[in-house]
């Protein structure tokens, strides 16, 4: 059998789309890792969220042998949708992310196009040229796996999201077994998980949550609120046995929060007596203190349930004083002043807010610096590839390789679109290949993009100006006083003067103008406005002969 | 003489306002202290800042005994133009803040207006009815100064902002003997800084910055770039420094930064030999490792000398491979994604960047809790109310003071707006004064409101789509085909079958329509785009008969 270099393409998860999705390739055969999307910065005006430019699946289309989906969070499986409506290939998961998929793809009516493979930690599945061996990781949502991923061009372990928890709440650790049983095969390269690279030590185990818990309920004289991730089924199992030795019944809120219960208890990942939980109406008709509402929120999403409790507009129930709130979470970076604004109007209502700098009521899902170089002694590979993170965290994964003595010359920090190829044993840099960020705005996909962006920036800046002028046919002169329409610019009850200046400007143009009189107007409004006011919106003069 | 009761009004710096400024009124006197302004969060679109509606001194503007500015940073000058084109009273300030304040007041041409009045730490002045004592407190820029206000209600000791630092780059130390003073004197109320209040521990020292930069200097073999804040003087002095020890010379980039270092070498507040400094332009024709350039940006600003530099637009030098840039600063909630975006270029551009997570390149210049004790021990106040902060933080202070013994019912949490009464030894709340924000946007100040902000988000969500219908005036019918205008909605080259379906549906309304056809068009258009794309712009239709 001839030796083909295995490719390994990032199309998304390194640098600045963090929506995760890896290729690789093999014999013009293709594998998918994970199917992500990104959430928008706060400068993405209107974005509901970003993919990653499959392009080049789309052009290979027949190849793609599989896709695996490596655990249930957005940032690798959000993508999905937008991947099957190109790509037909079997999606390869553990049960909870296929449940999880499950819902998402009926809800975009694909249900029917998937074609879901279910595996279990411990697995191994051939996929084309590919043997995958599927091993358990410790993560923020339970049933995440890593990959072991053989090809006659050698052995990579990619580590999907990870940490070592050593007493996790399901009490599965991360497969440290595996791990070695893959360095005694050899490891040619560790693809890992970069998150937490600027983290030192280790971080902490899901189970320091569950005394600040005990805390929370032992003090609590009222409701207990606790927003979480909807994913965080971890967190609704540590909730639920606080709750139990405490007294209280449990109740869930928002629906994916909802959603995700009912998946994870019908799949047995939760482990919840039936009594224990309430509809959030018998929760609200309870005493205060009989009860614990899980919501999502955490985020300080204006549209979610604690969002909307926080500015007293939620439709059923209201903070009141007594309440004890808790963002059981860690602000994304951008969300800050979200989750901060949240937190002082729940104050403003009278609530008990606990968070992260009152108590340690959140731990991350990610592995941190100490972690990281476990890994990369648990698996001795020759080469090494930073995946999932912003490029400062890719290079201070890399920085943490060298120092556990991975040879520079044998670490490769890459960006989306750079393909890594690994042959006879060697690594190398390949072609780059085109990606992009992808915008999706309501049910359009890529049709906006950055000139579109670029207007929106500038209404939001500054507005806009519109003036109509009827012209007459005969003479070419203003036929009516202009008229004159703005949005987002300033209070027109404020600015009659500048209405009036602004008339009176046009006017005079009018009557010198000749032959251009749209653009004249236009540059005499755009100058009118700054010299007044020192702002610069949109302008749009319309003529139109009457 | 007749007794009267003190009140502190809080115009700003507590809760949503952060831009300080707070009045002190005896006698119908008034005393204002600080008159800052706040930067706008990410979704106040297109203001430039934010200041706090001072009505309340406009209304008594012939009371208005003196203005006290307690050090030169933005959140407690930046308003001064704006009070001062109503108000006309002295402004108290040490030489630093007041050379600060001079170059603000030159720029907005008020330099005229001011009657500045220098004081000194350790002074005393009488104000109207107030004797007020001028500490010295540590804080992120020299020259700080706390206050202890006396009235015939009783003194108050209000911190500014401040921390205890024990070995400041000034090496001038908090006062702490007269805050002992104060407590032997009996303090009425503390009206202390918040910030850090969710800080446990000692804000660690100016002075640990010093090893890092040490490693920083004698490891980089290039240029060495430093972005810190502009006002933060102790920072160059440190820069220096080592910049001697290790033989490089120094350069300044961005203007405030340059008008700051001139005005603290001139009133001595920093001490560089003269040959250590050199221009941009000759510390870019020395050789690499020759050179320390010291610049605006650490906040991501895109605008910034760091932000230009991230882009490669910078008009007159570009990063290189081997240069280390080191952000010395923390980013400023809301600024996160724009600090990591600037790191993660600059890694792109090939510099080495050092920031907060990779060394301790920056210490915070507030008192964190075990200070903040601190400050309630020497001062031993009968009345608390915690100052500068969001209501998260003024609550955590709070909860402090009563750790430390004050009894509750002698603690006041207040937002702005809310004044706080002393009369005859006794705190109670008073009747809420009128507060909001004040956004100035361009030369415009108060014109923006809630009104346009609400139409720039939306513009900013979904753009616009302007309709131009021509309208027969006889047969009240169309004239000539639609004309259609967007914004900020979606590329058009990728939605012509769109704006056709659009002309056909405004022109089949047009033959139903009878009457009102401008109203029956913006519905059509807002029915079919959203149910093209699920979204909806912002629709102007205009009509013009002809």
């Amino acid at each position: 059998m001839k030796n083909h270099p295995l490719r390994i393409i990032p199309l998304g998860g390194l640098g600045e789309v963090g929506a995760n999705m890896m290729v690789y390739e093999y014999d013009n055969q293709l594998l998918v890792v994970d199917t992500g999307l990104m959430f928008p910065e706060n400068d993405m005006l209107g974005i509901d969220y970003i993919i990653p430019d499959i392009s080049y699946l789309t052009a290979r289309r027949d190849k793609v042998k599989g896709i695996i989906i490596t655990h249930g969070h957005e940032d690798h499986t959000g993508a999905i949708r937008h991947v099957l409506e190109e790509i037909s290939a079997p999606i390869y998961s553990t049960p909870l992310t296929q449940g999880m998929l499950e819902v998402k793809l009926a809800r975009s009516g694909m249900a029917q196009r998937a074609h879901l493979e279910t595996i279990r930690a411990g697995d191994n599945r051939k996929i084309g040229p590919f043997s995958v061996d599927f091993f358990h990781v410790c993560h923020s949502i339970p049933d995440a796996v890593g990959l072991g991923i053989d090809s006659p061009a050698g052995l990579i372990v990619h580590t999907g999201d990870y940490k070592f928890d050593h007493t996790p709440v399901d009490n599965w650790p991360t497969d440290y077994a595996k791990l070695a049983e893959f360095q005694r095969r050899g490891v040619l390269a560790l693809l890992a998980d970069s998150t937490n690279s600027e983290r030192a030590g280790w971080t902490p185990s899901e189970r320091v949550i569950d005394s600040a818990f005990d805390k929370v309920f032992r003090e609590a004289k009222g409701r207990i609120i606790i927003a979480s991730f909807a994913s965080l089924i971890s967190r609704m199992q540590q909730v639920a046995e606080v709750a139990q030795r405490y007294g209280r019944k449990m109740a869930f809120a928002g629906t994916s929060m909802v959603d995700n219960e009912k998946i994870a208890r019908k799949l047995n990942y939760l482990d919840i007596p039936e009594n224990t939980i309430i509809s959030l109406d018998e929760a609200l008709n309870r005493k205060d203190r009989d009860v614990v509402i899980m919501c999502t929120g955490s985020q300080g999403e204006p549209t979610s349930i604690l969002g909307k409790l926080s500015t007293g507009s939620h439709r059923i129930f209201d903070i009141k004083v007594g309440d004890t709130v808790v963002l059981s979470s860690h602000p994304i970076p951008g969300n800050e002043e979200n989750v901060y604004r949240t937190i002082n109007r729940l104050f403003e209502r009278g609530a008990n807010v606990i968070y992260e700098s009152i108590a340690p009521v959140h731990v991350s899902g990610h592995a941190s610096q100490e972690e990281m170089k476990l890994m990369m002694h648990l698996t001795q590979p020759k080469y090494f590839v930073p995946i999932h993170g912003e490029l400062r965290q890719l290079k201070r994964h890399a920085a943490l390789a060298a120092e556990v003595g991975i040879p520079q010359e044998n670490i490769a920090v890459v960006l989306n679109g750079q393909p890594v190829e690994f042959f006879e044993g060697k690594m190398k840099l390949g072609k780059i290949v085109p990606t992009s960020y992808v915008f999706v705005d309501g049910s359009g996909v890529g049709n906006v993009g950055p000139d579109v962006m670029h207007e929106r920036e500038e209404l939001s800046q500054e507005g806009i100006m519109i003036v109509n002028l009827g012209v007459d046919k005969f003479t070419g002169k203003l036929s009516r006083p202009p008229e004159i329409t703005s949005r987002g610019f300033i209070a027109t009850n404020g600015s009659t003067n500048l209405v009036d200046g602004l008339r009176k400007r046009i006017s005079e143009t009018a009557v010198r103008s000749n032959g251009s009189l749209q653009k004249d107007v236009e540059q005499v409004v755009g100058n009118y406005l700054y010299s007044e006011t020192h702002r610069r919106p949109i302008i749009i003069v319309n003529t139109f002969k009457a």
